[in-house]
């Protein structure tokens, strides 16, 4: 049970059908049509030689299809990480061996989720809320487009182009290149909106229908690629193609390099495994509750390190969950990771017999396959409902794209999570609180801004409290409460109601010692009320509970008024309650 | 009246009393004796030369006495912020003009100050928990006490000393300048400890004995420059001395440099002026209490932000409430901030009159009364306290203590505030829910692991979370509401009882939308029972509303069940209710 549960294949591999592989071999082969060009065009977009994301197409599916508890995830390079690895990259002396880095980013990244996980931290997820990670999403894409549009266009940048430069660069765009990335997209667009109802409408079955419209992205490829050939068109035409690529499979070694790059690679590294992380559990969960399957987070950060490790030791770049395939890929009708492995051999064997076809691939056509599969990923619209419920969610959302897209990738990222956990405390600064009253006749206590007629006393407050106390509230809890004693000249004890609190934390503890000796101070003595169990617990042992007495811990509101509401001499009653 | 709250000074000026003045009188001349030589103290800690602590030491309090709150705080130079201003300044190219940068610190944190005033943000005091500020304090107390150390073994350390040279340099020592310091440290500590048992026992009167014991730091300042004038120490055995300052007042007037420089010292302004501020109320905060009297955590921003411009504009150095001289001040009997003003004109007098002995004053002498002054801030109890209370406070308390000593001031500051966010969230990431069933004969819902007993039906579920649904616990309570309904195979309607819910943030809204759509792809309804008003009012325009048919909203738990316990055909009841 214990291994089933750290090793989910064998949960499935135990209860494979016929079905199973029926639905898995086509999910299999389609995902494995979309991989090809979109690894190799991830590479180029990380700045990175095309066998990079090919190299990390074979082992990681296949160490997430051992250890992952998806059954539909689609694991490998994806744009969002590739767009990070260029930025992380970018800021390396220019000298240095830019794949050494990317693998070692892939192992960092791996490391750091491998240990979340075996010390159980998934919920880190947490930390990332819906509006940082929908504003970085699309801000990430408009970077990624941005950054794909010279290779569209044909334009070779110098390394230390200047914004001056940028209309004489523009203007030596390459018609060739630009025609057959035009066209790539148009068919990519084509494929996604009207392909399916023709091919329906020319009398294929639906589902033949769907799964050749999958096919676009190494249709656009092939013609790419032919026309290349035909024309002459990266000798005569001077566009730029993908060039010669290693034959075979990679080498699996691993070099590491010295601790200053390796401490220097690790925020980058970090950040790229917490939001794959969080984006391929999204993915991951929203398709396992249409099966009623379950996701577990820890042994997700297990089986997404471990791909990441895996992606390293082959030589190649970070990788994760990616929505496009993986969605693909269930909608193709994958049943279990099967589907994930036979993807990944059909890309281990495109990189043992075809890379000197791969060579001559126009960089315009993957351009135009990373622009139309992050195209989708902005998403104005979110912003828009964000703002439209919270002012303060869609300011965060706007402050994280904004962000990214001038400070950078990481720098936008982390600005947004700031801002977020900063709001997140701000909303939490001003709890509420309420002065409570009896109820004539009963034990029952009410708000006395909501309910008339109850039953007050001069002499005795009693204030209910519906927050957890946190150094949040502290500050504002305790102005609130002196505003009270100040108002009521005759005050001689005041009753903290804690049936709302959860839980006080040291800043709060060190506030309520403060306002024992403050009330005492001026003539008031402060007592507790329905003090739940964990909290007495830890209350009990603190100097707050020294500095209680003569102020007492009742058990209910009702036996606190009870006790307090005739006597005038708290020192005197000391001993009349339990 | 709207006046007088933006200016205090008008409220106690009117009813200003002979008693007042007595009190004042006697705390403003003691606080001036205590303020000259820490003043001068501080401008070396800091980096700058001597005039500027006594600079910040006119205007200042006559700034905050204008527009404070409290009665009794004293404003001028302080030992965490003189250190901030050293590490800062630091990083500025070595042939900058210091004092200039130190003006523009000021100026910088006083607007800070007052914007965060005008927008009422005073609650920002909020972030800086108490674990992150105790672990700062006393880290930030060793840096000082090291930065000392080579003034009192009169030592010179050059700018550029390695690890290497320190045994030569310490060897080095200047046995004249650590008699002097040592003496000093010994007299201070005598003061502080025996002697006002001494002077009572010589029959002298309580208050007096109270007072002789504070003029210390002035006895050691005039000893030690006795001691350099009679022997010759300064020409002849090489201990430092403060050195010539110019004469007289300071001119008043404000160089602004360029932006870049501006940019560039607006992080470090802003946490100099963050946790000044927030020492300084909570010192104002806890006199204040103490007389019932009332800090408006606002007005206070306005009037140190002014306290700072104007240390600004009289060439000085970033100011706040010290902690030492405000607890002197008010011990010695100061009503009102009269008593600042008598001190201000005071200082101003040394500065007029007495600045060619000062140049005397021996710089060991002066390290003795910083190294005295910032022991107090050690404080390791605190620290055991929050650990064993606490290990998320206590590990907080420690991360900051150990940033600032090794990674420096503002990046260990900055590390504990993002350290204490982050355990903000994670705590709240497990937020309290429970499965309720009806007390039967009731209209009563109790927890059914608390309550046996109590009814439950297969095809309906209700839960009640205790806690507003936000980004913080998004993750774990889809993860938890699945499970439950994993566990339950004839579940058909889960009712969510929202009456502990004060809010949902905008990524809980996405979560909420998920959910409804998971649930209803696997034969569920969601429905939600209780929401609060002002919660509803938000809910009323979203997606989620327009999603949730066939779910409904009740208004109590119990119109939910009589609704759904019966019916097993959710839409064939959907006009039942209304």
């Amino acid at each position: 049970m214990a291994l089933r549960r750290s090793i989910p294949l064998l949960e499935w591999a135990r209860t494979y059908t016929r079905a199973d592989l029926n639905g898995d071999l086509l999910a299999g082969t389609i995902t494995a049509i979309m991989l090809v060009p979109q690894a190799m065009a991830f590479s180029l977009l990380a700045g990175l030689p095309p066998q990079a994301g090919l190299y990390a197409s074979i082992l990681p599916p296949v160490a997430y299809a051992v250890l992952g508890t998806s059954r539909t995830l689609a694991v490998g390079p994806v744009s969002v990480a590739a767009i990070m690895v260029a930025q992380a990259l970018a800021s390396l002396p220019p000298d240095s061996d830019r794949l050494a880095a990317s693998v070692l980013l892939a192992l960092l990244a791996g490391i750091v989720l491998i240990v979340l996980g075996v010390l159980r931290l998934g919920l880190l997820a947490n930390f990332l809320s819906h509006p940082v990670l929908s504003g970085f999403t699309t801000a990430a894409a408009l970077v990624i487009v941005a950054a794909q549009l010279p290779s569209l266009l044909g334009i070779a940048l110098p390394r230390d182009w200047q914004p001056d430069d940028l209309p004489a660069l523009v203007a030596a765009f390459n018609p060739a290149a630009l025609a057959i990335g035009a066209g790539a997209l148009a068919l990519l667009w084509f494929a996604a909106t009207g392909l399916e109802r023709v091919l329906r409408a020319g009398g294929m079955s639906a589902a033949a229908a769907s799964s050749a419209s999958k096919t676009a992205p190494l249709l656009a490829v092939v013609a790419g690629t032919v026309a290349v050939g035909v024309f002459d068109l990266d000798t005569v035409h001077g566009v730029q193609v993908v060039g010669s690529l290693p034959a075979g499979l990679p080498e699996l070694d691993l070099d590491l390099p010295g601790w200053t790059t390796l401490i220097g690679l690790l925020p980058s590294a970090a950040l790229i495994a917490f939001v794959g992380y969080v984006e391929s559990v999204s993915i991951a969960k929203t398709l396992a509750n249409r099966r009623r399957q379950m996701i577990d987070p820890n042994q997700e950060l297990v089986a997404l390190g471990a791909a990441n490790v895996s992606a390293a030791i082959s030589g190649g770049m970070p990788v994760a969950g990616g929505f496009s395939r993986t969605m693909v890929n269930f909608n193709a009708g994958a049943r279990t990771q099967a589907a994930s492995i036979l993807t990944a051999a059909l890309v281990a064997l495109v990189a043992l017999l075809f890379t000197p076809l791969l060579a001559h691939v126009p960089k315009a056509v993957l351009a135009a396959i990373i622009i139309f599969a992050v195209s989708r990923l902005v998403d104005v619209r979110t912003a828009l409902l964000a703002w439209r419920y919270d002012r303060i969610d869609g300011a965060v959302l706007l402050t994280t794209a904004l962000g990214v897209l001038t400070l950078g990738i990481e720098t936008g990222l982390v600005a947004g999570l700031v801002l977020s956990l900063l709001a997140y405390v701000w909303r939490a600064s001003r709890p509420h609180f309420a002065v409570i009253g009896r109820v004539r006749g009963t034990e029952h206590f009410r708000n006395v801004l909501r309910y008339s007629n109850l039953e007050t006393w001069p002499h005795l407050l009693l204030l209910r409290v519906d927050e957890h106390l946190s150094f949040a509230n502290t500050v504002y809890l305790e102005q609130a409460l002196m505003q009270q004693v100040a108002a009521r000249p005759k005050l001689e004890h005041m009753v903290l109601v804690c049936s709302g609190i959860n839980g006080v934390d040291f800043s709060a503890l060190e506030m309520l010692v403060k306002l024992t000796l403050s009330l005492r101070a001026a003539g008031i003595t402060l007592h507790l009320a329905e003090v739940k169990g964990p909290v007495m617990d830890r209350l009990r042992e603190t100097e707050l509970m020294h500095r209680l007495p003569p102020g007492r811990v009742f058990l209910s509101t009702h036996e606190a008024v009870e006790a307090l509401r005739s006597t005038r001499h708290p020192r005197g009653s000391r001993d009349s309650g339990k």
